[in-house]
């Protein structure tokens, strides 16, 4: 990791253990909002500190009133530009809370806003440990060693320098699987998506940014345990769902809502997590690897639909497009 | 409120003051866990209490670390039958949790797996102050007072009295007009719903319950803050929306959505709950009613669905029907 990098997660890291913590805010719009929903999963499971999500402006007008002077709010824009999440970043600050922005771009409105600033590398060359899940993961288990210490959470941080590998052999291994999807796909205006534990912001992600965003394809994000209370009736052969077959402690009931939605739908994908390649994680680590890799496997599937549909995942008709 | 549900609801707030609560639950599946999340809402918004929604199977198997002797752990089952539920009951047992079942059914497994009982009448003629909202709303009101005393929230728990008369009226007033949307989208495959607050997780009900189990129509439940970052890029001249204009903090968020939707889909019904009729509640408690009342607007435009469909909403296909 870069030494820049290294840095910043350390005045995180002191920042946080000089403040009596009490409660963590997880701050963002859309697919970062999503990503950040992991730090969250691993909070209410891992620590007994409360934590939240909100979409940025549901933050702001919400005003939670356990929010303030004992609070971490980690907030997170790509490019830092996000109104919402800048909005975010001067509210919280007024609170008094202690504000950590995750962006592509220090110089960016959101990262001028925040009191400490978590920068990732995107698309420049370097490696994963640098760009946005390297860094993310980073934080978050190095935040989880201090609430929370377990030997456990160090190994997380040390291994993430396996990521690259584990993106480029996970790529390898399902491109194939994912261009059929796309093949048998491309006329479907509605995929749903479901999953559940650490994956149903990857589900949510995926539907919101890559489906509905990017393809203008119908979608939802389903909850596997809520499938079964009202979703599961539109189930027919012809409905299309992506199920994320997750690892960890939920994947019963990933297996129920597949079981069941493979017996009343021809259309079920199923991306299977224990699947991925995991070369040199440890045994005991995975369930914290999974939700790392499989975005970039969710994503091969997102780009067979383009290529299949020929319609680029870049094509936007009114994002940046227009104001609004 | 009949004597004995006045005696249940006491009794809940003697065990809640005799014991250190530091975090609450909403447990429940489908439209018990929507229901349930606007207690959440509110406990976020007025006490510093943490408060977690969960669907109930992915409450167990996530094992939030917080749960323990001091939390409090509502759970919530029209029958009281729905087995996760009554598992997440168990299991909050264990951990020493204070639990309460909230169900129509006393004597239901949920019911029997719970320390504390509140029970509602369903659809046997009597005063909506036992029905399922009068009781709900009256626990939750009651335990706000516990825990951020304000008397504001004694005025709420007083003035549920008017719900009956509040739901006549406001069934009157919205009944042309929920005739006129059913008409209009009843060839529609697909409707998607938007909301923020207090209201997103009515629209996740109307999603899930109604438009997806009970009438077998596409949707997604979209949040109007979430709506620009991703969503909004499906938007058409054709596709329709039915969006919730709420009542309270996050209204400018639906303002905006609204405006925008209105501008590229000729399809956007509005429900504004600014426009019910609220007759005897106090201007500062209408944020607390609106979403108490909404619901019996919202079946409104369910039910002309499934006239003009000629779907009935009782119609199912695999709910009750088999082992899943």
């Amino acid at each position: 990791m870069k030494q820049e990098h290294l840095e910043q997660l350390e005045n995180v890291i002191e920042a946080v253990k000089s403040r009596q913590i009490e409660n963590v805010f997880f701050i963002a719009c859309g697919g970062s909002m999503a990503s950040l929903s992991l730090g969250d999963y691993f909070f209410t499971k891992e620590t007994d500190v409360p934590s939240f999500v909100y979409t940025s402006n549901e933050f702001i007008h919400r005003d939670p009133k356990s929010l303030g002077q004992n609070s971490l709010v980690i907030l997170r824009s790509h490019s830092g530009t996000t109104p919402e999440t800048v909005k975010a970043a001067s509210f919280a600050r007024q609170k008094g809370a202690l504000t950590v922005a995750i962006s592509m771009e220090t110089d960016s409105p959101l990262c001028q806003s925040s009191e400490y600033i978590i920068h990732y590398n995107y698309k420049d060359g370097s490696d994963a440990i640098d760009g946005e899940t390297g860094m993310f993961y980073s934080l978050i288990f190095q935040l989880l060693n201090v609430f929370a210490p377990n030997e456990k959470f160090a190994r997380v941080v040390e291994k993430l320098a396996l990521l690259e590998d584990l993106y480029t052999k996970n790529r390898e291994k399902f491109a194939e699987v994912a261009d059929t999807f796309g093949k048998k796909n491309k006329r479907e205006n509605i995929i749903y998506t479901m999953a559940s534990g650490a994956y149903i912001h990857q589900a949510y992600s995926f539907t919101s940014c890559l489906l509905m965003e990017m393809l203008w394809i119908h979608s939802n994000a389903i909850h596997s345990g809520e499938y079964f209370h009202g979703p599961f009736e539109v189930t027919d052969y012809d409905v299309p769902f992506l199920l994320i077959l997750g690892e960890g402690p939920s994947r019963p009931l990933d297996e129920r809502a597949l079981s069941f939605a493979k017996k009343f739908s021809e259309k079920v994908e199923v991306v299977d997590v224990e699947t991925l390649i995991y070369e040199g994680v440890d045994e005991d680590l995975k369930e914290y690897f999974g939700p790392a890799i499989i975005g970039v496997v969710l994503r091969l599937y997102a780009d067979a639909l383009a290529e299949h549909t020929g319609h680029p995942l870049s094509v936007r008709r009114y994002m940046w497009k227009m104001d609004y």
